[in-house]
Parts: C-alpha cells; structure tokens; sequence
C-alpha cells in the first residue's frame, strides 16, 4: 500500500550565522547557530512511498524537476528509506510559498518538509531532534525549520547529535522587513563562499570563537525578551560574517549597492529611535529585525528606495506540522 | 633674520594599510605599511620662522585658519624648535593641490611639506628618515609622503626607527583612477573607526599578522614587477581592512552604494582581461591600481556610473623637494 504524507515548514533567518562546515559529508557546522522561523515563507511537500513506482520523481510548483534535482532529493530520501530498510522509491510534490522576490533560498523549507513528510509516509517516528539531524543532511539552515520561533543548532560532537533545540517561541512584538534587494544568480555560491573563507580567511578562527560568545548572549537576550540587546546582537553577528568574506583570498562580498540603501535607511531610522537591525546571509538582501509593531513604518522607509514587491513583512513562523484536509485541496492533494 | 622654506610634497595611497596604532602619542603604527605617492596631488607650502612674530599664524589657501587647526600646526612645529633649541614663532602658509573631488585626506603632504619647509628654514639639516619620524608625529600617512614611488612605513620599535624607507620610484606603467564617491562628512573618523577596531574587533589581531605577511609579499611583487601581484595583494589587504570593521562592536562600514559601483565596474574590466584592482581607505572613495597606459579606458568605463569631476587619474609621485622660483611666483611667494 502506498505510504503518503502532507507536510509544511517554514523557512528561518539566522540571527547568529552559520557559516562553514567542518564536515562535508555529515555537514556538521564549525559553530553553533540561531534562528527565527519566519511565518509568511514557507514550503507545503507531499511525498508518497510506492512499491509500483520504478524511480524517484520530484515536482516543484507543479514542474517535473531534472535529473540533476531529483538525484538531490533521492539522495536525500536513501536516508529514510536506509533507516526504515526499505527500498520503495518516492515522488515527491512540492509548493514553495517563498516568494521568488524574497530573495531567500527556500531550501530550509524545502528540505525541513520534505524530512517531516518522509518520517510521517514511512511511519518512522523519528523525535524533532532526530528529524533535525535528518533535515541537516538536505540542507545546513533546515536543521533549524523543523521547530518554530528562536531555534538553536547545536553543533554537536558528531552526526548524532548536531540538531537543533527550540529556544523561544518568539511570542512578542517581534517581526522581520525582507528587502529583496536582487536575486540575480550569485558570483560565488554559498558553499564555495564558506569553503573559501574557512580555508583562506584569518579572521576564520576568530569567528568561529566570537560565535560561540554571540550565541550564549543571545540567549542570555532572548531569556531577557531584550529586544535592543538581541538586535545588537544580531546585526553584529550578521557583520562579522561578511567581514570574514573581506579577508578571504581572494577577497569577495555578496554586497549590493542596494543592500547598502536599505542598511543605511534601517540605521538611520535607528537614530530616530525606531529599534530596528539589519542581518545578511550570503547573499545581497537584507533582512530588517524589528518590533512587529513598527515593521509597517519600516516597510514605508524602505519604499523611499524600494518597490513595494521587493518588501516583505513577515512574523515569527512554528515549526513543521501535518497540512489539514482544507490546505491539501488547495494543491489537490487528496488521500 | 627670518628663516623662510619653500616645499612640496605628494599625498600617498597605502596598498598596504596603516589601521591601528600601539601608540597613540607618539603614533606608532601596528603594523608596518606600503604606499604609492601620487604625482598630481600635492601640497606646496611655505613656512617663515621670525623672532619678530608674536605668535605661530596659518593660511590654507589663502585663507586664515582658526586657532583649532593653527594649534595642531603649532604643536607640530614645536617638534622642530625643541630640535632647534628656539622659541621663533612662524607663519605658515599651504595651497593644497589635493582637489577636495578626490575625497582623499590631504594630511599626508600637508604634514609632509611643512616638514620638509620646518627642516629647510631652522636649517635642521634633518635626513629624510630622520624626517619622515617628525612627518609621521604630524599625521601618520605623512611619514610615507617624504619619499616618491613605493614606500614602506617600518612601523620600528620606537618613535626614533618608525620611519618610512624608499622602496622603488615606480617609474613602470603604472597609474591610479580615484573615483570620488562623496566628500560627506564620515559617521565614524578614522580615529575613531581606528581605535574602536583595535580595541573591538576579534579580528584584529589576524589582520595585523597577515598585515605583514602582505608587506613581505607586496615587495617581493615589486623587485620582481609583477603588477598582477601587486594589484591582487593591494586589493586583499585592503578588503582585509574593511574587514576587521565588520567584526568592531559596534559593527561600522564606510561603504557607500556608489562604492560597490566602483568595485564592480573594477572587477568586471578585470574579467575583460584589464587588470585593475581597487583599495579603500577609511572613506568610500575607490582607488583603482591599474596600469597607466589603461587608466583611460578605465575611466571610460567608470564615466557610465560617474561624472568627469569625480574621477581623477594620476601616476606615481615623487618625494618632497624646495619650490622652485618660478613655482614660487605662482602664490607671490617671494624671498
């Protein structure tokens, strides 16, 4: 009988960065990090198990995906199918509500979802934590989507233990303005960028010492629901990540002009005592940390220099969950 | 009798930068460092000692200065009556040639020329290290403007050895385009950006090492005339310098979005086969290091993001030297 599940994750932003492995294979990272889940970005997966099916297939917003993709999602499903000692291959429907314009990658989504539907169809009943060590292998920063709010991944000791842990479920004014500065394809990728900065950069190993301090005071913030200290936090966590990407050879920057506008409107806004800060992940957007109260006059700054389809308001998002009957009929998704 | 000096000096541009100092009276450097003289911006100055003054007198360009910046002039020239065992006050009088569209500091030769005239008038008879160490008291990118072409800052052991030496005259093809991003007063002066990373950044003490890996790099690309080298080492280290701005706390750029336009255009004529590479000082102002038979082309390219009078081409300079009579005429400088 064929084995089916409909699951939904959302994607995060980290406010203390994860950035370099120190094992490619298991992908276990050189420091620990922390996120927020983000409510209005997310990916809804199903994923059906049959014997009858010869191969893997893999359909994203309706579209039947390459060889090259669907391998990345059989490699990915081989870890379920290893632990339930099975054989069955999979096809697998995905919906990305991560808008294009957002300019965030969506595989902390795609993966968080794909991980929780693969352990509902197989019935594995794998805990969060084991299901954060399974994400972790589709993708770094899905380690974290499984849970919803503040999440911390643990960088661990070895593949076992290397998951996430929730934190907070960010339950205050608390909201994030995405600005979309441009999703051009990126010179230097994400991971070509961490390898080269862990391999070549001196302030490397520094980094990785000053995220671990980040990382106890901004748990130190949150337990204070300390807004100020854990946007100070944040923003300089976020700048220490890039600056390691300056000292790096040869030296590289996933800055924009743009992304230069909106961190200089989010600070300037800041000396008007508007309590906003800006973090960038390895790319030229930037995510403006805000009181949810206040993102709408934040939004109104940003569309001084930004079109309105590049600003997105969003709050903080929970962690991975089954869709209900209405939310599968959208897609048709039916049992 | 009045003891009158006629002298110019060139400003420089480090490859190799001056970010920090362990001294902060006698303003000894971290680090050692490496620059090229500009031949087209310069300060000539002129400076009479007269027992018959009253008091110390200093005129920019023809206009009298107040007494914050004739009182920095005074404390320098008190450097060269303590080594002359006088009390003579003096009239100072500058043209600064370092066109304020250049966004570069004019301290260099400013403090260089009126060394070099303070050393001329009292008849020190000072040698040019000996010089550069009173320079390097005034401003310390001066302590480099006394010699022309490459020039190394040995950041010494004391004030007495902290002086700059002549590396090469950089008579081969080469030329920098200053692109003038804004002249806007900075949020955070060198000074300050200076010291807050010194004392904040995690990542200073990796930037002071590599600092002098880089020197040693830098002269080995310049015995061997290996421009390639030399732009890819000038543009790593002063990325590098940006670098440890990110890690300060607070975290501090001084980008702006027309540098990234600068970098960019840089970059991209890189990737068409012409070499440039680009450096940054604490400012936004971008140099580009280039070839000089290409710093036309360059422009050119440049001219699509910038207006003319933002974009200065220069070659190398040389070091400080007595006004000629003709030169002199020019400002009715007279003996």
């Amino acid at each position: 009988m064929p084995k089916k599940a409909y699951v939904r994750a959302h994607t995060n932003i980290a406010l203390i960065k994860y950035w370099g492995k120190r094992d490619e294979t298991d992908f276990l990272p050189m420091n620990s990090s922390l996120s927020m889940t983000l409510d209005k970005l997310y990916t809804d997966t199903m994923v059906v198990f049959d014997e009858a099916l010869p191969k893997d297939s893999f359909y994203l917003n309706g579209e039947k995906q390459g060889e090259k993709e669907t391998q990345k999602i059989s490699n990915f499903l081989d870890l379920f199918r290893e632990e339930k000692n099975t054989a069955m291959r999979a096809r697998v429907e995905s919906i990305n509500h991560v808008p294009t314009a957002a300019g965030l990658a969506s595989s902390a989504s795609a993966f968080a979802a794909l991980a929780g539907a693969a352990n509902l169809a197989l019935g594995l009943d794998l805990d969060p934590q084991r299901l954060s060590t399974f994400a972790r292998r589709g993708s770094g920063s899905a380690t974290r989507s499984i849970y919803g709010g503040f999440v911390e991944w643990d960088m661990g000791t070895c593949s076992d233990d290397s998951f996430a842990v929730p934190v907070d479920d960010a339950g205050w004014d608390i909201g994030i303005v995405i600005v979309a500065v441009n999703q051009k394809a990126k010179e230097v990728s994400s991971r070509i960028g961490m390898k080269r900065t862990v391999e070549t950069s001196p302030f490397y190993p520094a980094w990785v010492e000053s995220a671990k301090r980040d990382i106890l005071d901004i748990k130190a913030a949150i337990a204070a629901k300390d807004f100020i200290r854990l946007g100070e936090i944040t923003e300089a966590n976020g700048m220490k990540m890039h600056g390691t990407m300056l000292g790096a050879e040869p030296p590289f920057s996933y800055w924009e002009p743009d992304s230069i506008v909106a961190i200089k409107t989010a600070q300037a806004l800041r000396k008007q005592g508007i309590a906003c800060y800006v973090t960038m992940d390895a790319g030229p957007n930037v995510k403006v940390l805000c009181r949810l109260s206040q993102a709408e006059t934040i939004k109104e700054a940003l569309l001084e220099h930004f079109t309105e389809d590049k600003l997105i308001i969003t709050k903080p998002g929970k962690g991975i969950r089954e869709l209900t009957a209405a939310e599968r009929a959208v897609y048709n998704w039916n049992d």
